[in-house]
């Protein structure tokens, strides 16, 4: 583990180096004088979990609620609405972002172009479903799945027994053959106004999202096409904040996969590559403020940092001395198979920028990566 | 005053919100499970003074200790090194840079050019300097002042009536014909591995930084030599962590002005014009950790958001309106006359890039940019 700095002065000088020292996962200590402490903006944590009590601590110290993940209690969110605090995005829109089954539904009003899916109950319907459509197959929780979690792909009928223990309803698919995968970011203010980033192109392995790059080297037209999809579908659902889209390219065709209603892994790129990062704009819209400028700056790759059982941070020296990456630890306590950080590199050309990404998490995921 | 965001989650996300609320001084308080939370990097102020009971107290929490302003108690620097503690910068750099006379002196010994100057006791002996080097001078405290304070400007033998509440030895030197103001920041790790930024071109007000240039257009032999000038001062006196040198360009030669030794308001333009800020590598190199690019990234022009009397916290949007700058606000009280934040703009040419940086700033200066 890293030293931990003391840092004698909370001016705005302290203030900048602690986003600096997040980044690097530095523990670090401010030494403010309590009458002037421009750092003490840090000072911000209400501990509780998610939950009504939790919720309702946080609303009571805030003017505007927004969220940085989907399992929330959204009753009580509701329920703080209906009593006039502000959240975005709303609950309603976290209803549908959050619910696989229920972003087919709505998307399918919209026509949008998604994979052929059912609503099944247990195998036999799987393999019904299967008959249809052909096997392999891709079932999925409707909720509460993340990073390949919740996600089970079948082979064939005798392959249903992967399912024996999963319980409620499950949303079903067939495996697609996936030319590309694209995310769409597009930020909204409560009024409507809307920026969207170029697609990035991301690559995930188990339903984990590895790599991400922006921009996403494809056609114009179909960069456009998933832009415009990106708002379509923001405006469709008041989303206020970021609103993650992720879409297959089928047959050089967009299909919609799934929906986020938050900051997301496929923006990363965004806090080095564009003028204005997907944090920043989803705050900027939350707060109802004019959006950012979110023209790349130059091609940014994106590694994630995927626990091997190690720790990253210390192995920090090995991954800074590539001098021209930026990496990010999230300080989190290792495991295997867990996001603890990401890399990106920004550069004129994709390739030679996720080498210089990938060689930087290697260093980070010791043998694993 | 803008709204208090109040954020679900304290994973990740929350964290990289954390520093684009921070830039843009917007309240947020965040929800965080006790036993996971990735945003909690931020629960490091210790509250207290830079005197010695403060510093004794960060010491009791820290590994390393490190500066973001010069008004330290050294002497209470020194003892906790001679117990042990790791103070980056030492006790014995900052005693020289935190000392004009210091400073000066030790400069002569190395052979770098300096503007002439003798440390003075009383109005007469500031007589006698002009009737050496001629009038006007400028006269300064050799440490404490900053932005203009404990700078004084004479004209002529009847100006020196300004200086009747001056206590103490002052450092007079004659005004020079300044033809541009350069800075030069090193980061040097403890072992001596150091790197430079291309020299930032900065103007001055009333002795206050108003805007820099980062990189400065200048001819390249001049650049190499200010690079030149910087590292060599860094090793001299020890540094460790940024190391800022002022230069004057006087004649089409540099004269060395001062030196800071701590992450310098002419830096800033390195937060977004550089592979890696200022602020990232301070922290390296007080981390003895392998420093970052110092590389730009396009040319990156910033403007000083200096009060007025308002609060540039109430004029948030219509800086924002400009899409395409980086607004930095430090949420301290509004005075007239204090630093409230910056705004950076990077581009392909130095004239647009700080024309939109000016109007983002003018923007939240009100009527006194």
């Amino acid at each position: 583990m890293p030293p931990t700095i003391g840092i004698v002065g909370g001016g705005q000088l302290a203030r900048m180096l602690l986003p600096a020292a997040a980044r690097l996962a530095l523990p670090v200590r401010v030494l403010a004088d309590p009458e002037d402490a421009a750092a003490a903006f840090t000072a911000g944590l209400v501990l509780g979990r998610a939950d009504a009590a939790g919720l309702e601590a946080l609303g009571a110290v805030c003017d505007i609620l927004t969220v940085e993940h989907e399992q929330v209690d959204r009753d009580a969110l509701a329920a703080l609405e209906q009593r006039g605090h502000r959240v975005r995005p709303s609950a309603a829109t976290l209803t549908i972002a959050n619910d696989k089954v229920r972003q087919r539904e709505k998307l399918a009003g919209l026509g949008i172009s998604v994979a052929p899916w059912a609503v099944v109950a247990g195998p036999d319907e799987v393999e019904a479903f299967a008959a249809d459509h052909g096997w392999p197959v891709v079932c999925k929780r409707p909720s509460g799945g993340y990073d390949g979690r919740g996600v089970w792909e079948v082979a064939d009928a005798e392959g249903l027994a992967a399912l024996a223990d999963v319980t409620g309803p499950v949303l079903v698919e067939p495996k697609l053959a996936i030319e590309a995968e694209l995310a769409v970011l597009v930020a909204r203010r409560p009024g409507g106004e809307t920026v969207v980033y170029p697609p990035v192109h991301t690559r995930q392995e188990g339903g984990m999202c590895r790599e991400a790059v922006l921009p996403a080297a494809i056609p114009a037209a179909l960069a456009e096409e998933a832009c415009g999809l990106g708002e379509q579908v923001a405006k469709a659902i008041g989303a206020v904040g970021i609103l993650a889209v992720e879409l297959f390219v089928v047959d050089g065709a967009l299909l919609l996969n799934e929906l986020a209603a938050r900051p997301h892994n496929t923006g990363h790129p965004t806090i080095e590559g564009s003028i204005t990062s997907q944090f920043e704009n989803h705050l900027r819209a939350v707060a109802d403020l004019p959006l950012g400028s979110t023209q790349s700056r130059g091609v940014a790759a994106m590694v994630n940092v995927v626990g091997d059982g190690g720790d990253p941070r210390d192995r920090l020296a090995d991954a800074l001395a590539f001098g021209d990456v930026a990496v990010h630890l999230y300080g989190k306590a290792p495991r295997a198979g867990r996001k603890l950080g990401h890399v990106t590199a920004v550069g004129d050309e994709a390739e030679t920028a996720l080498a210089r990404a990938r060689a930087a998490a290697q260093a980070l995921m010791g043998a694993a990566g």
